[in-house]
C-alpha cells in the first residue's frame, strides 16, 4: 500500500543502521515507500538496518542513495525540513499536521513533495534548511524534546496518513504554473551565482558564505514556478549583458 | 511539565522492560507524567527500563503498581482501550486524534481520564477492553500494522499535547524578516525596470505590458521582506554592473 506520489522520506547522513531500519518501519506502518538516502554514514547496503527493518526490507529494498541532498530532492517540488529546534531562518515555521496538509494539497495538484531528516546527533546543516521550502517542528516538551530518528518519521507518516482520505482536490493549473523542481531553482541558482561571481558581488570573501545562504534562502521560501524562473533568468540575463540589446545585441545568448 | 490532569498511562501486564522505559520516553515528550503498571510480568523496579527511559526516570520513580486493571483505573472517569484490531464488541471505535479530543474535553470539565494498553505480543484481554469507555486504534497500514508499545503511546501523547496548546507556533522573526511594504516592493520594482529597459528587456514593445505584468506579479506572490528586498537590490546592481568590482569599482552606487 504505497499511495502513488506519497512524501518521499530523505534521511540525511543517517549514522546508526538501526535507525534506518526503524525509519522503513516507520514508513511502512503508514504507507509511505520512497526513502532516499544521503551519504549514510556506515555505508550501503547495511546489515543493521535489514536486521531492524524485518517486515520492511521491502522500503530498504527499494531505498535510492544520493552523495548530496540536492541529488535526493531534485526532482521534488515541495520539500519540509524536520528540526528539533527554531533557526534563525525566515520559513515558514510548520506543525507535523501543517505540513502533511500542505504536501497533500500539493500531491493532489500532481507535484512531488518530500521530508528531510537530519543526523542523529545533529540535526540538519543550515545549508540544507535554507534548501527546504518550510520547516517542520514537532511540538514536544520543551523540558524533554528528544525524539529520535525513527518517531519523528513515525509521527509525519502518521499526519500524512490521516490526510489521504481527506485531502481536497485541486484543479491542474495553467501551462507554466508548474512549480518549479528543486533542481531548476538550484541550476538558476547556480547561473546567478557564477554571473554575480564575475561581477564581484561576493565581497568580502568573508561574509560569501552568509551572502550565498541568504540568496539560497530566498528561492526556498518563494513558490517558484517554471515561468518565474524564466522571467528571472531573463532578467538575470538582460542585466548582465554588457551592451544593452538597442544598441545592437538581437538575441538573447541562450542557456 | 506535567499537564495537570493529563491522562493517565495504563500499560497491562508489559513484558519487556525496555519497552516500560521507552514507553516513559514517549509520555514525558509529550507532558504525561501519570504512568500506571498492572503486573509488569518482569516485577518491578525493572533496570532495564530504567536504562532505556534514562532522562525520563522521573516518569518510572512517579509510576504506581497495580495487581490489575480495575485497580489501576478505579479513579478514573473515563478510560480508552489501544488495540491493534477492531474487536468484536458495541463500543465507540475512535481514532488517536478522536480519542484525545474526547479526553481533553472530560478533563475540562474536570474528570479524570486514562489510555490502556495492553501486552506487547497479544494485546488487551477482552476483559480490560470490556471494561473501558471507548476503543482507540491507530490507522496503520492494514498490510503493515506492526506498531509497537512506545510508538503507540508516542501516537496518544502527541495528539493530546495538541490538544493541549492548540495555538499555531509561529518563530520569533528574526532581524530583517519585517515583511516588505507595498511601497518598499514597488520602489523596487520600478528601479528594476528602469536597468531592464535601459538594457532592452521590454522587446518586442508588443509584449511590454505582460512582461512589467508577470514580473510585478512575481514579487506579489512572494513574501518579500525588508532583508530580501536589501539582497535583491545588491543582486540587481551587482549584475548590472559595467565594470566588475574586482577590476575597480569599489563602492556600491547607492540607491
Amino acid at each position: 500500500m504505497h499511495e502513488t506520489g506519497a512524501p518521499a522520506v530523505v534521511l540525511v547522513r543517517p549514522q546508526l543502521g538501526e535507525n534506518i531500519g526503524a525509519a522503513a518501519r516507520a514508513m511502512l506502518n503508514f504507507g509511505l515507500g520512497d526513502m532516499r538516502l544521503v551519504a549514510p554514514r556506515d555505508g550501503w547496503p547495511n546489515p543493521a538496518a535489514v536486521a531492524m527493518a524485518s517486515g520492511a526490507g521491502r522500503v530498504l529494498d527499494a531505498a535510492t542513495i544520493h552523495p548530496d541532498t540536492p541529488a535526493a530532492t531534485g526532482d521534488l517540488n515541495w520539500v519540509a525540513a524536520t528540526t528539533a529546534r527554531p533557526r534563525e531562518l525566515v520559513k515558514p515555521v510548520l506543525t507535523p499536521r501543517e505540513a502533511a496538509a500542505e504536501a497533500a494539497r500539493r500531491i493532489a495538484a500532481g507535484e512531488r513533495v518530500g521530508f528531510l531528516f537530519g543526523p542523529e546527533r545533529s540535526g540538519l546543516h543550515n545549508d540544507d534548511i535554507a534548501r527546504a521550502n518550510a520547516i517542520v517542528t514537532v511540538p514536544v516538551n520543551p523540558e524533554f524534546p528528544s525524539l529520535n530518528l525513527a518517531q519523528c518519521v513515525l509521527l509525519i507518516g502518521y499526519e500524512w496518513r490521516l490526510t489521504v482520505d481527506a485531502a481536497p482536490r485541486r484543479l491542474p493549473e495553467p501551462a507554466g504554473a508548474r512549480p518549479a523542481t528543486q533542481a531548476e531553482v538550484e541550476r538558476f541558482h547556480a547561473a546567478l551565482v557564477e554571473r554575480l561571481e564575475a561581477r564581484g558581488f561576493f565581497f568580502p570573501q568573508t561574509r560569501r558564505a552568509a551572502m550565498l545562504g541568504t540568496l539560497r534562502n530566498l528561492w526556498g521560501r518563494m513558490p517558484l514556478t517554471e515561468a518565474d524562473l524564466r522571467t528571472l533568468y531573463g532578467v538575470m540575463r538582460a542585466l548582465n549583458r554588457e551592451t544593452p540589446r538597442a544598441r545592437g545585441q538581437g538575441a538573447d545568448e541562450g542557456e
